[in-house]
């Protein structure tokens, strides 16, 4: 294993490292429940610097689980298993797993301690199979569950790592950031920081947004790595140092100099998504937001309604399929829908209008257009979407024409909304004291 | 292998095959696309009596495909893969799983045609690298793409079959059920229709589910087999027969003694989700329908707006996060917020009365409460959400109370608000044309 020390660099130790996910479920392998732990971890390394090699989704059954553990633990050197730790005859990871390592099932007091006082605290009576979740394997330490019974558990042996992780995402997720992370970082199995710097760009594509940066990169050499991800009209640009020999702070520089360069293309430093900047921009400015939209059919809203505190800026959302709607909900006048149709730049403005000012909001975002499967007329197939903006600068549409099916036209048009409001955003308070934010790259 | 005749038992062939399901994807290991593959695999696959056994999701490099494709080829009866079969260098399945079958590539000039009769169509030009995509394995057959230009290959091989299916989902989904569970269903693999009768019930716990069927059940014994699945304030009750002894016809009847047993719990036979049946409800009755919601944030919008031609009974939604918004949009009254709040019974009242005569709609629901992280004051908690329900006949509120996380607490408000207009519904129609519809068990 890699010693903490040489920790330091800007690229992980985990390079060569093999991590493996096992997801244990029968819902999984049903299709009845997406495999989210999935997502969740492999983005988790990933920005840590570790590349998870493999994700093996298995039934609850124990022949299975022992097969596929045993053939994982040969291979692997971190192990990570989510599921089957709970109170019922199903979960039987903990059982299985520790018979494949040679260790016996010892019962743990501190566990069966902080299970009893969770049911005690929740005032609900612990049945006796809940005492199944007190049970570890005899080297194993207990990863306390701070949103659930059944604790989490971390081996080390032979040189390798297995950390087994409940399954409901509330508890597994915090138990992945504040323990496994960590106690990962401390025996350098993966990076204590970001594994890269990465600047998200939206609304320029990969190649233009490539060669506007080249002679940054080329200054660089081979010192440099520059890997680009695309999503749904933003372009994702991660910086790192292969060899090491550019440090952290001088990555930061780096990037920050691609930042000044493409000016307003710019979304952000780190993850943040695209409406969580336009938000925090809004915030910043204590300016509020009204949206209305039709075939979105509610997504524009809940970008804004998925991110915490989003009261604070977002007045609310208007989702408006027929015209009824959109002229008692938004005053847009009859004789404009007559002339001009729905999917229409007039009532594209119409609706940004009458969202901001019936919400009392200082900005609105209107999204109308034909997303399939279903398309209008010839003038406006399917892709063919207008967005409106509302300012206190003014009102405007923009005619977009996106291809695809129904889920990309629909998430493009909410991303070049988004985007116009960002920009927006950004030319209004230049010089001011807002400016897209740094994340922190801790 | 199972001959085709065996086929027609309630019971699938497949019971004792090994299916798995290899993604290729470094998108997927790193998390930046959720593996909706496996959603989709695993409940057509489960619909048609195959449990996949396992799924495995790897890299897309050449030496992770050849030894995972070698080691599943190995153990599985039947192999599906998705993604690498595209024409970009970084797609590698069709050459790396061709030279573990020991089969050569040759160019198939169907497959070159379809490829460019497709770029003829959009207008566009064809790039040399495209033609990668008209290569398959000598005795491999081709699966044509409507939606996309790689096809899909068929390969049956020392008594197993392989399908390789392209990445995009609107590519996938249409080529797997036209094309693959055919196929499969042909080679005696899988059922060629659905392997259970499903009721789907809302509103009542699973024990006391199967309290009120046990008479029913038990007068059939171990020829009849029930599987409960639960999730999210419906149960779904499974009957299919292990030893063949009850035909499918039988077990529809039992499927309809047990639908009239339970009456308006009932929610529908087979797969349809609560919005789709409410909406069924309310087209067949020629009414619409308005929603108002605040922290579910568009949510119960959304179930509407997900279903084709929802235009034709769902007149609109509001997501009112400000109390101006509800007095703007929905005419709320400025004195019932302050002397109420908006977490009350007279607010979900006033928010669908003010949607459904906003929007001119026949029925409306409301959603108001706390969802989480912040919850109320002391007498409404996080989970603390009331409903309300505008019809014809009248306008009532019910307080619900939600343990659980965020997610759990806004899916479960959604779904009871549901619920209550469907049983609504129902009741209004009760004797009339309108009863819950009888799926197609195709």
């Amino acid at each position: 294993m890699v010693s903490p020390d040489q920790n330091s660099s800007s690229q992980s130790p985990a390079r060569h490292l093999r991590y493996e996910l096992i997801t244990l479920g029968d819902e999984l392998l049903l299709g009845l429940t997406a495999n989210g732990h999935l997502t969740f971890i492999g983005s988790q390394l990933g920005r840590r610097g570790v590349a998870l090699q493999r994700n093996v989704t298995i039934t609850d059954e124990a022949p299975a689980i022992a097969k596929q553990f045993s053939e994982s633990w040969a291979n692997a050197d971190v192990i990570i298993t989510t599921g089957g730790l709970g109170p019922t005859c199903d979960d039987r990871t903990r059982e299985v797993i520790a018979e494949v390592l040679g260790q016996k099932l010892v019962f743990d007091v501190a566990a069966e301690k902080a299970i009893a006082d969770r049911f005690a605290r929740l005032g609900r009576k612990m049945t006796e199979n809940n005492l199944k979740q007190a049970y570890r394997p005899e080297r194993a330490e207990l990863l306390p569950n701070a949103n659930g019974t059944a604790p989490g558990l971390w081996v080390e042996q032979s040189g390798k790592v297995l950390c087994m992780l409940p399954g409901p995402p509330n508890e597994l997720q915090p138990m992945f950031v504040e323990q496994v992370l960590p106690r990962l970082a401390k025996l350098g199995l993966l990076l204590d920081r970001e594994a890269y710097v990465q600047l998200r760009s939206a609304g320029i594509g990969e190649s233009a947004l490539e060669t506007k940066l080249q002679p940054i990169f080329d200054r660089y050499g081979d010192a440099l790595n520059i890997a680009f991800c695309a999503h749904q009209g933003q372009v994702d640009c991660r910086l790192s140092s292969p060899t090491d020999q550019l440090s952290l702070p001088q990555l930061d520089e780096i990037a920050q100099e691609c930042g000044r360069l493409l000016g307003e293309d710019l979304m952000c430093y780190g993850h943040d998504s695209l409406a969580k900047v336009a938000g925090d921009l809004l915030r910043a400015g204590e300016k509020t937001l009204a949206v209305a939209e039709t075939a979105t059919g509610g997504m524009l809203a809940s970008c804004f309604t998925d991110i915490a505190g989003a009261s604070k800026f977002f007045a609310g959302g208007v989702v408006c399929y027929d015209n009824e709607a959109k002229m008692q909900l938004l005053d847009v006048p009859e004789c404009l829908l007559k002339q001009h149709g729905a999917v229409s730049p007039e009532n594209a403005v119409a609706m940004a209008t009458g969202a901001a000012e019936r919400m009392c909001a200082d900005y609105a975002l209107a999204v109308t257009g034909y997303c399939g499967p279903c398309g209008g007329p010839a003038e406006n197939p399917i892709g063919g979407v207008y967005i409106g903006l509302y300012s206190p600068c003014g009102v405007w549409s923009k005619k977009l024409s996106i291809p695809g099916p129904r889920s990309t036209v629909k998430q493009r048009a909410v991303n070049a909304a988004l985007d116009w409001l960002r920009r927006e955003l950004v030319r209004t308070h230049r010089g001011a004291t807002v400016q897209p934010q740094r994340s922190a790259q801790a």
